[in-house]
């Protein structure tokens, strides 16, 4: 704004823009979600999207406005037999355990080398915080993201044999690109561990480090021989699942999302911080539908229980995504099909 | 990536960019930071910014690498006598007071009732968090988000009579102007109320909600009526001062910034950590040395305190911006002098 630019290259500048942008809009408007069939959640996407996007619709966002975020285990990526940042963790207590012998007899620790999954289901949420502390903690955040990276470039997924990056959902992908195109700024909000989510969301989603929204742990700034570094350490700073997506979503993003993707009951409180603003919002559920091609649960299921949410979108009028019906391809490895039928 | 983009547009698109943003680069090349003198400091930000951006120079950093912190108070706006958002906290414990009689015997109320400065500055930062907690929370987000913009509408400066958002320092927002066209991302990073700064930190630095990171309360969602909101808990969730500084960067953005800009102790670890990354780095500090345009204070302040961390920049060559000599103008409401001599 004090730049002397001149007028005639200033003028020059907006042209070029302007024709630059119209062309990337054309270019957007070519079938943009080619592995969605041409279904009602589809169809809901790009309407919403068409409809904020347009200057001349009374539904307009402007473009620092459009936020969207995602919730990652089940809405971006697979979540079946168990989170698979809980594989992660069970594999290193089962590979640290000669150095903690007390793991031996305490819960949720012995369920895990017994390999007891009632024990280990019962221990519930605050086992799994027990279980991510002691595998996710006392190491500085440098050596977490080194360490993370290695098991997810050498793990691979038990039914599939594939790596838990190549079991991302090929029509979310598509989606997140094609809301980028329209200038909205994607968000992971997900119970995850942030820097988990963060060791591989830019590679695969396309989602920069500083996007991804996930459970923290308090950690602690250290300056040693003249060098700092920042330790995690193994007290829960912030539970990013249930209430806790909209207090993450303000606190970090400090603006109220307009689209809002999940797949469980613990995205509810974070489609109803969304559907609460004003104006045109969309509000998504992915529904595992499709035990063929991947897994199929809602109500009961223990990992990604579906069930509050399911009825409080089929009131609201929400989209719900059935996920056999309506993408032509699960995984970027599988061949599309011409229009896939269940 | 999942368009069919046509070459032939894919060419002319590429073309039109390349064209559009080498204009952008000419147009910015002219004379970026008016409000400086020609001295050190303005050297020094336009050689890192020139090295950094320039694709043949061995310490280019590629566009999403560019993270840029920023602390506020001392360093974007002044902080005397006080912080600003401690003026505002005083006040509003002196209009609530009839509230809460209970104040007249606690401190640091009663030293805020009484005008007792000595007791005040002896009840130290955890006074302050007391002070904030009292006045900052207890309501919804959003109920804060118009309370302070209301205060910082009608208030005026003891000193200057101007209103708060008016004694910003305008040879930092060209700097911010500056950096963000060299595609930088701008960021406060500051001990401040998050939310008492995404209050006017977007109209005026043009830094949105989401890259203003701050000291945060422990919020909570609540679903009342049909109707959700986020209630502001008097609970401390993270102080952002000194090692703080370094802690919010790993956890909200998730990158090291390659330039951080801070102007007393607090900033101290913000530098250091900046400073210990690979490649070119930038870390400056702000110095008060004008007592006729604004103030004069480092090692000696009870507010903005600058002691250690200016020896540590003479010491590591950091830019010490001399305020009185550096600068052609402070505010933007002051005519810029053709060059400001001391």
């Amino acid at each position: 704004m004090t730049n002397p630019i001149s007028l005639r290259h200033r003028y020059g500048l907006t042209l070029l823009l302007t024709l630059a942008l119209s062309l990337s809009a054309l270019a957007q408007t070519r079938e943009p979600l080619p592995s969605w069939n041409d279904g009602p959640a589809k169809k809901n996407i790009v309407e919403f999207v068409q409809a904020v996007t347009d200057q001349s619709s009374k539904d307009f966002v402007k473009p620092a406005d459009r936020i969207a975020v995602f919730d990652n285990d089940g809405t971006l990526w697979s979540e079946q037999p168990m989170y698979f940042e809980l594989l992660f963790a069970l594999e290193e207590v089962k590979r640290t355990a000669p150095q903690h012998p007390e793991w031996k007899t305490t819960q949720p620790f012995k369920a895990v080398l017994e390999n007891d999954q009632k024990a280990l289901g019962e221990s519930g949420m605050d086992g799994i915080l027990k279980i991510f502390g002691a595998t996710h903690t006392g190491m500085t955040t440098e050596a977490f993201d080194d360490y993370a990276k290695t098991w997810l470039t050498q793990a691979r997924h038990p039914r599939t044999g594939k790596p838990y990056t190549e079991m991302i959902f090929q029509p979310m992908r598509e989606m997140l690109d094609y809301l980028r195109s329209q200038n909205f700024k994607t968000y992971i909000v997900s119970g995850g561990d942030t820097a988990f989510m963060r060791a591989f969301a830019e590679q695969v989603y396309g989602i920069p480090p500083e996007q991804v929204i996930g459970t923290t742990f308090v950690t602690a700034y250290q300056f040693k021989d003249g060098q700092p570094s920042i330790l995690r350490t193994a007290k829960l700073a912030h539970n990013d699942d249930g209430p806790g997506k909209p207090e993450s979503i303000d606190a970090v993003i400090g603006r109220r999302p307009i689209l809002a993707f999940g797949n469980s009951d613990g995205d509810l409180q974070m489609l109803q911080w969304t559907a609460a603003g004003p104006g045109k919002r969309f509000m998504g559920l992915v529904h595992h539908t499709d035990a063929k091609r991947e897994w199929a649960y809602d109500r009961q299921s223990k990992i990604g229980r579906l069930d509050k949410a399911l009825d409080e979108a089929k009131t609201r009028g929400w989209t719900i995504v059935d996920m056999a019906a309506e993408w032509r391809r699960i995984y970027p490895f599988e061949a599309a099909t011409p229009e896939h039928v269940q």
